[in-house]
């Protein structure tokens, strides 16, 4: 099916007081337990979600193409209307958004690991035996007073964990260089070098940061080194504001999504570290927005771990909290993933996510469970995940008539 | 839905172990039967495709697009991964590889009919009574020997029965050239003409040698002349390798796809004449390839010729051969076609076709027949046939997360 020129979106979308809440569950679709055939989700008792599909339209979204294993980037970058493909967001702008870091059109942003070198400067651990965030954190400022680059600004912030942020801001700086971590142990970091030929400055202030980035770890353990990697600009976003005409409020736990929602423009709120001080944040917001992106995180989790049973029971505990969302009465709820986590891979998959829609203006499918066969059997059936922000805003009688 | 850049594929692709095996059986689609209603594949008797149906990821596969009804060339290149509208394979190209001329970019390629004209040169018959094979190869060579054209390099190569190939090689030639062949009899073959003004010199020579060959073959009966069209330059495909770092091998029986094969950068392997014969050679070669493509003709000759009850029976025979191809332990086995053929046109059709694929990731659809109609309710849906290499390869594990 055509896609539809958000042009068009921009000319028909305009504001009203409906509500639409967009529940991103990270990795939310599976694939059946060997033992039992079915999926995480066809395993899970969800009377709540199964009465709430019995009144919505179902589908089966697609989030960037046929085989493809999406990024958590380009999965809520579908869900929220922009095209995966066009859109990229490379996981250094990632992660400076995700920390709250001010990023700026021209700043170029790695993502950095601590790590651990023996006395050859051979790679012993890329993790740095996972060093607790409050290392972490004082690492990273020991780096940033002491490690200064020639003609740039330097910001290295600390992420969570044995991650980090660096941020070079100048002129003329370039995203197009290679990455330091060579994903290996047991080698020495790789040279970054440029991509294309006349790069060569970004790669040569990258190669001095680490450099001594060394120095000055030479006494810290196991930190006693980084490694670089996913250089990337931001992306240039239109905001959901300028596209939709939505006033958008983000809820999550986890820096990667806050950073996200930050990209298209949305605003992102204080909240906890559980889904129920989301729903808390969710309720307080209530009046202030009309678009709420609530994503849960540990459907994901729980497949990365290859955890069946407690991916079953994270989506239980999901279940439970969909009374509380339907008390606030909005206007559209879609509920949804940006990717498949099946436990039995314990990685993120290609297979489409299952989508529900409900609104008091949807055709209800024929469909009794919340489930990825069963949302198959939708109405919407194989569908693009970037065209649902469409169906959601037209459910919130936010969109205008197109043509005469 | 968005078609992936090929580019993004070349990105994701890596070489794994992993193994897919791609069946197409030439013309597989059909329509029911007016006394029961039913198509060829819902009469044949398949549990061995049912079984696997059942365990399988079904849908319904677009080749070129609603209403368009593929030629072999098209149907074959989409169930490749190429845009067979991006990509078109001109006929005369599509001979010269199919006897495996070695052709090259700027070689102009038709293909040759010997044809049986009257004293009056007008066309009695444009097969000259399906001469066989022999006679075919003993005519080529005839005229390879005592033709020759000025300023160019002359090939004339025996395909099979009254089929052959001419190819023309030398400086600005050009493929934008009309046919000879008047595809009725009782008139005399027409003069080749350029179809850009500038082109004229390749219609000469295709001219002066259909003169030449009938004074060469003038004592010959029934074959005294040629036909000429299809004049085509080999298309630029960048190959299988190349897309999606697959070592590919090809195991076909017929010319036609072994050449289309060919194209795509697949290594063609020696077979022999039956579908047994061909699965042996799946078997030899089983360790040497990462991709086999695996074709079956003989499901669309019963189709061309009207024969319902024999494509019914070819397609039981498939059936029989599925239980040796899963012996294998293929990570991906998909089985579709290549076009419609229904028994009741006796011709290929713009009819979809029924896709399967099986994979140990692949989350079953609620299906239990290979059929037309069982493969419309697969979780697939309606999709296009060239989004099937990134789900074949997705699910044998070769295609990395895309975006962080």
């Amino acid at each position: 099916m055509a896609t539809i020129p958000t042009e068009l979106f921009q000319e028909l979308a305009h504001k009203t007081g409906s509500k639409i809440v967009l529940v991103v569950c990270d990795g939310l679709g599976g694939l059946p337990h060997p033992e039992t055939g079915k999926t995480e989700l066809e395993t899970a008792r969800t009377p709540n979600l199964d009465a709430l599909a019995g009144r919505s339209t179902l589908g089966y979204a697609e989030l960037v193409g046929l085989g493809i294993t999406p990024g958590s980037g380009p999965g809520h970058l579908a869900m929220f209307g922009y095209d995966p493909v066009r859109y990229q967001v490379g996981r250094g702008a990632l992660s400076a958004v995700g920390v709250n870091f001010p990023i700026r059109p021209d700043d170029v942003a790695a993502r950095m690991n601590f790590c651990t070198l023996d006395e050859n400067g051979l790679l012993v651990d890329r993790r740095a035996g996972r060093i607790p965030t409050e290392l972490c954190e004082r690492l990273t400022r020991k780096l940033q007073d002491q490690v200064t680059l020639p003609g740039v600004e330097l910001f290295v912030r600390p992420e969570m964990d044995y991650r980090g942020v660096v941020v070079l801001r100048g002129e003329g700086l370039s995203d197009r260089v290679s990455d330091s971590d060579p994903q290996v142990v047991g080698v020495a970091p790789l040279e970054i070098e440029p991509l294309v030929p006349e790069e060569e400055r970004t790669a040569e202030l990258a190669n001095a940061f680490i450099s001594r980035a060394r120095e000055v770890l030479a006494d810290e353990h196991p930190a006693n080194g980084v490694l670089l990697r996913g250089f990337a600009k931001p992306p240039h976003l239109p905001s959901v504001d300028e596209l939709y005409k939505l006033n958008a409020a983000a809820i999550a736990v986890y820096p990667m999504y806050r950073g996200l929602a930050s990209l298209a423009g949305m605003e992102v709120l204080p909240t906890g570290k559980t889904m129920q001080d989301e729903l808390a944040t969710l309720r307080e917001n209530w009046d202030r927005y009309d678009f709420f992106f609530v994503h849960f995180k540990y459907t994901d989790s729980a497949g990365e771990d290859g955890d069946f049973d407690r991916k079953v029971r994270v989506v239980e505990e999901i279940d439970g909290l969909i009374p509380r969302i339907l008390e606030l009465e909005p206007d559209v709820l879609a509920i949804t993933g940006d990717h498949s986590t099946p436990s039995i891979l314990k990685a993120h998959s290609w297979h489409p996510v299952p989508f529900l829609l409900y609104s008091k203006w949807c055709l209800p499918d024929e469909v009794d469970r919340f489930t990825e066969r069963a949302a198959r059997r939708g109405s919407l059936g194989h569908f693009h995940a970037s065209e649902a922000m469409g169906l959601m805003l037209a459910n919130a009688l936010k969109l205008l008539k197109y043509g005469a």
